[in-house]
């Protein structure tokens, strides 16, 4: 067993932290395992119940556990992983994890471009776009809040599409006859702003990634901007890069 | 000129903060431009200092505007933008985009490889591995926090190597005849911590990207794991997406 520095300058709630995201990141702690109690921690350890509870505390934060009320705290299952090899759909990438994608319209308006958007979708000022606000859910727990702009020319009918069944972009392609074929995404760590951890379901100031994304038709049209706010304790993004 | 909605659901410093971010994020406010001082905004938009204050401090907080002591708000530089289409190289990215690269070692020294390092390197645990961590720095400013773990007998003389001027993959490249040519990087957002503050002379608790390599040579060996904080407010990644 690897025991605690008392004399270090490291915290000791921090050191307790580290050995049991170690175990945990090593995989000797599965997902969904529970870990060991708070008085089998403080007993092993010789520490108190509040630097248990803070260490706990932050590896929850972290979303590398989750504590349940009155049952002790579990190795929380590994995050949504998301490649960014290809062009992706949420849907079809949840399914591929094995997770119930559902997606919940909160959302959608024709609205003059802002000057932001209007650079993003390379159009005019004040051009008219759709503005679609989903959250996105996995097995029912939000994971994502985010808004697609659309040049409103191109989806005439989109105000009354259905929207809670048909993905976006099987719409775009399927009605519209417009098919994404290339995109340009940028990731941003942020903090939840009050707003976006109710929607969320999550802690307001907790790590979160502002991903925006611009995609592209075949012509080289500009057919979306989307910005998402994407909780960090649930989802990760990976790529593989080749050699130069 | 757009106003602002004292009535409205939304804080008014909040709204005041959107409304600039919306002139810096279209580049109506172009990069080092001076913002309206804290008189003129109250002026022009009826609200109180400490509203103006805290729009201001928000916009820091996101990296968008740079505030100098008795001197004003600037527009901040755009952030650094690493692209993830290809492998890359610290200092080659930062002398593309016209930045002075600096590496500073912090820490260079030979150990047992703990059970996650061993994970990664597919080594068995206790294997003596490299740990080497460096600060990374643009034009003198910290960006990144870097740990890299090597497999200690691919590497006799790394402990005396050059590492402050020797770029460590032309080390692994030149002197050991290891070339890492694929490599998958996983990001998720983070906050800072209090001693990860200290080193890049941020602000505790800001938001930060922990991003994660996991690098292979030719062969498939496995020959670097590497874990970085990159500061939120000075950089970013993005990638272009091809076609499913």
């Amino acid at each position: 067993m690897t025991l605690l520095d008392p004399t270090g300058a490291v915290p000791l709630y921090h050191q307790l932290k580290e050995l049991l995201k170690e175990e945990i990141l090593s995989g000797r702690l599965r997902p969904h395992e529970k870990l060991p109690s708070e008085r089998e921690l403080l007993e092993t350890y010789g520490v108190s119940r509040a630097t248990v509870r803070q260490a706990i505390a932050e590896l929850a934060s972290e979303g590398l556990v989750v504590s349940r009320q009155g049952k002790g705290s579990f190795v929380a299952p590994p995050k949504l992983e998301q490649g960014l090899s290809r062009f992706y759909s949420f849907t079809e990438n949840m399914r591929r994890l094995g997770r119930t994608p559902r997606s919940q319209v909160l959302k959608l308006v024709k609205v003059p471009a802002s000057a932001r958007v209007a650079t993003q979708l390379r159009l005019a000022p004040e051009t008219p776009v759709l503005s679609l606000t989903r959250l996105r859910l996995a097995d029912e727990e939000p994971v994502m809040l985010e808004t697609s702009f659309l040049p409103a020319d191109l989806f005439p009918e989109m105000l009354t599409d259905d929207h809670a069944h048909v993905p976006l972009y099987t719409l775009m392609a399927e009605k519209y006859g417009i098919r994404p074929v290339k995109a340009r995404e940028s990731f941003e760590p942020v903090l939840l702003r009050d707003h976006q951890a109710k929607i969320l379901q999550a802690k307001p100031g907790s790590p979160a990634l502002l991903v925006e994304r611009v995609a592209f038709a075949a012509n080289g049209r500009c057919v979306e901007f989307c910005t998402s706010i994407v909780r960090g304790d649930k989802c990760r993004f990976s790529v593989e890069l080749p050699e130069e």
